[in-house]
């Protein structure tokens, strides 16, 4: 079996970014900084405390010249990361911890930083939702940064790479990809790395193809290989074959043909074959991503999660920075509708009250409106900056985790506090709509009630079917288990959106689900009315919407829901799928 | 406010054995022994392994008197506890990690044990069911006894103690129950233990009450305070006043006559006023509780978790410890039937194959049947020890975490392989009845589907209201979230009922829900054929049902799924109650 050498290799990472890039291997050094804790001398101890501050400076020093340095080729809201970063330097806890342990155990700055970034880490493994725990990656990122800064390690710009090449690093931070020139770069791979981390999120605003989560490939490749790299699906091969190397040409040239297709799409209406329109709207964290749903096309933003102004900052934003970052969205999107969602975290899981005794299932904590409800004083702070906002364009809000009538009934009074505070004060949407998140299995059994109490549902898929099937979908061990055609999802979907027409309010759905073109006959033909989903995404359920009629979904829909099985609704599904739709997939 | 010098104090911990006991205060110093991790030179090493060695060897010398000592007043039933403290002693993980962070780290034996106790927490930190949670306390107090013998401290024993008192103590180990004389020690609290904490579930046993979880309690107490403990409410009252001491000497007449009546009808059928019979059953995890069961009057065993046999231990138990384990349950409670649950635990649970880098949340994790159907080979070796069993006696098995169909089919199969396997070989019961239990939102949805496939449904309430409400029951911070009377809850139990009937098979409980007579109406109204729980509660539960007709059951339930949220339901639940059954809750 030694033939293998020299011979194609393929292996298979986390699609982070689609498109498919070929082109040579450029090995960058991204390992991380290897640094020992050693015990100091008493002596040394203030030596050792300048020396991390010192560090602390110089890299806060290298921020500030890229953010210089990149603001001729970016706009402002791309270079939020680097603001980030900077305010993590300057962070209570981390600046605050690592002093003490280097004082308090007397070990070296690098020692004492490794073990304050160890706290972090198991505080970020600790968070549930996905695109939060990403976040851990920033500090990780910042964290080296000082530390190369107390060894006196260097690290070769990513713009200085010259000719048509692929980057190959054990991780690329977010400043990494900022500095990446399309022209030069024809995409990435790397060992470490997740779907949601900031660096792929920012690689997908751009259209850098790339794969990540590779483990070892920097160990498996050298300069000089050829790589072609899938964005998609995750595949890499090394050293391609003639025969790989034609096949994804071709790929390669049907993906760019099929993107420029897709994009045609952007200024037709979203509607079926028969007329009927669903609203397609872009799910978004970060203002950068704004672009991408303007190129992309979109009737609004159907779920902007609020989080990120709360995370990485050691106290809460103020009502006034919550206000000039939401009504900076709405200014941005008017006059189409942004969807603001309340705080969807656990508290604990804001570095303002880090406890690392924490909640054994933190899916299963005290989070979102929980915690809202029982901290009035910050949730109306929130509730204030969304209404606020709501006098720039049109707004909606809703709340996450409702498990209840009783939580409704408990967030609303709030509402009508906080518009009480606010008239006379400020202008607003006195008929703001107010909806909550479909996700907990209770909220179905209950629709009904719960469509008595609001204007609208929608429905975050990614948890509902966590808990319907109590499978953790972060859980790589179950990924098997995680159905979206499983005979109770779909039940429940229907069960959801009946409720919700049975009251006269929308149903909307803004998890994975609703960006996946395969279920879109389902969903249309259960009667969704909106969908909200990654920008790259709307052009190709759009594409699919616009050849169905709501007939023929109804019909899939229907025979959908009589499986037993996943297994058997999935098959059903991709051979519909395939005789109606075949090209439309590619 | 420095008036209550002297004044009597109310503290309230965690009710781990009922009964009211009032005594006076001795103080056993249960409290940890204090080590400290230090380097030791290399040629030190083989002397500390040898320190640990041999602190190895006296623990067990110590349990093996204690097991002697122990045998003249104790069946062997409830020695089982030291002969899994004895097997402790000799894990491969336990001894193996110890040995090797000695010479692999340089350190003090000590420090080295203490690791490995960290290593055994953070995983039993990491599990989600809450019996199998506190096994780790059994670890610890094997930890300390060896720990213990390192540095040459002795602990009193409990048997020493003369006179009436209730026993103050940092922590008691089950060895520490075992040994009380129930003619000298009223009562027990403690700073540390929960509610089923080995020590806590063989108090219960026994009938000693205790209170646990005081945190600070040894603290605050001294030699001759006089306390009242409560061990159903957890309220400890230190050096009460005139009235108070009156109140509880009632309490506690009151108590003790209560419970010589409930115990009257230990031979009276479960039955309505009307004759409808319904089947009272015990839930057990060790064959220590049968004895309680006998007591309190049976119909059998609604759910005997097999977890205990697995845990504890660095290998999988094989074919024959198993069968010899279920065969022993078998026979002690023939001609009663015995329901055995199939591993309800993920696999990583078991020491085994210990792995910290571990899931995140345990409760929608790898486990129970998702983990059996994986490893199909142990899985075959329990279903054929629980088929031999049924030779002895009416067993029924069941399969724990039912997602969807295709688990019950996949789980079918292996069990028709090892019929076939057995057939001729040894003998069983063909017909031996298979059932799931229904605790995962889904299998609620497709309870119908699900019904068509098994003969029976046992519903694990606490996991079902923890799925369906997205709150983890183990979470102190949620504990006014876990509402049994949410009308999704309320909804999800006649779905399960009224799906079981119409395919005609049994419907029955065994979460906690099925031993509160408080929710003996609903479930009864509800239709449900059979409540299983703790031994004490049967003849409460039975009483309430002695005293309801069908019909009016059926109106209280159909009474309360009517309300849109928990509060009404359980106001409207509670004045029912006073109303109709006023004496009975005492």
């Amino acid at each position: 079996m030694d033939s293998e050498r020299n011979e194609s290799r393929q292996l298979k990472g986390i699609g982070a970014s689609a498109g498919i890039a070929i082109g040579e291997v450029r090995i960058t050094d991204r390992r991380r900084v290897a640094v020992t804790e050693v015990m100091v001398a008493r002596e040394e101890i203030p030596c050792e405390v300048e020396r991390f501050t010192s560090a602390l400076e110089r890299a806060k020093g290298e921020l500030y010249a890229l953010k210089d340095q990149l603001a001729s080729t970016h706009g402002p809201e791309h270079l939020c990361v680097i603001d980030a970063h900077l305010m993590l330097l300057d962070d209570t806890m981390l600046v605050g911890e690592t002093t003490q342990y280097i004082e308090r155990l007397g070990i070296n700055a690098e020692g004492a930083l490794k073990r304050t970034l160890g706290r972090f880490k198991t505080f970020f493994e600790g968070v549930e939702d996905d695109y939060l725990r990403e976040r851990g990656n920033d500090v990780e990122t910042v964290v080296e940064r000082v530390l190369r800064n107390m060894v006196g390690e260097k690290q070769e710009p990513l713009t200085k790479i010259d000719g048509k090449v692929i980057v190959v690093a054990h991780d690329l931070s977010p400043a990494d990809i900022l500095q990446i020139d399309k022209e030069k770069v024809m995409g990435f791979i790397t060992d470490l790395g997740g779907k949601t981390s900031h660096s792929s999120i920012l690689a997908r605003a751009f259209e850098i193809p790339g794969v990540v989560g590779l483990e070892r490939i920097t160990g498996e490749v050298q300069d000089g290989d050829t790589l072609i790299i899938d964005g998609a699906t995750g595949v890499v091969i090394i050293n391609p074959s003639q025969d790989e190397f034609k096949e994804y040409l071709q790929k390669k040239q049907r993906y760019e043909y099929v993107e420029r297709e897709l994009l045609k799409l952007r200024d037709l209406p979203a509607q079926t074959l028969d007329g009927h329109r669903m609203r397609l709207k872009g799910n978004v964290e970060f203002i950068e991503e704004t672009a991408s749903l303007e190129k992309h096309g979109s009737d609004g933003i159907g779920l902007y999660r609020t989080e990120m102004l709360f995370f990485n900052r050691s106290t809460l934003p103020t009502e006034e920075e919550q206000f000039e970052a939401y009504a900076a969205l709405v200014k941005k999107m008017a006059p189409l509708p942004v969807t603001i969602r309340t705080l969807d975290i656990g508290g604990d899981k804001c570095l303002t009250d880090l406890d690392l005794s924490d909640e054994m299932n933190p899916a299963l904590g005290l989070r979102a409106i929980r915690l809202s409800l029982r901290q009035p004083e910050s949730f109306k702070a929130q509730l204030r900056a969304i209404l606020r906002a709501s006098a720039f364009g049109e707004v909606k809000l809703f709340f996450p985790m409702v498990s209840g009538v009783a939580e409704v009934r408990a967030a609303k009074a709030l509402l009508e506090e906080v518009k009480e505070e606010l008239r006379g004060r400020h202008p607003f949407d006195e008929k703001v709509q107010v909806g909550i998140m479909i996700e907990i299995p209770s909220a179905v059994v209950i629709a009904d009630l719960l469509a008595a109490e609001v204007d609208f549902f929608s429905v975050g898929t990614n948890d509902l079917i966590q808990y319907t099937l109590a499978i953790d979908r972060t859980n790589e061990h179950l990924s098997s288990l995680f159905q979206p055609l499983h005979p109770a999802v779909l039940r429940s979907l229907k069960t959801i959106v009946d409720a919700a027409h049975a009251a006269g309010i929308d149903a909307c759905i803004c998890g994975e689900m609703a960006g996946d073109p395969e279920y879109l006959p389902i969903l249309l033909g259960l009667g969704y009315d909106e969908l909200s989903m990654n920008a790259v995404s709307i052009p190709r359920v759009k594409k699919i919407l616009r050849r169905c009629t709501l007939e023929e979904a109804r019909a899939v829909a229907q025979k959908a829901l009589n499986f037993a099985t996943a297994a058997e609704a999935d098959a059903y599904l991709k051979g519909e799928i395939a005789a109606r739709f075949s090209e439309s997939f590619d």
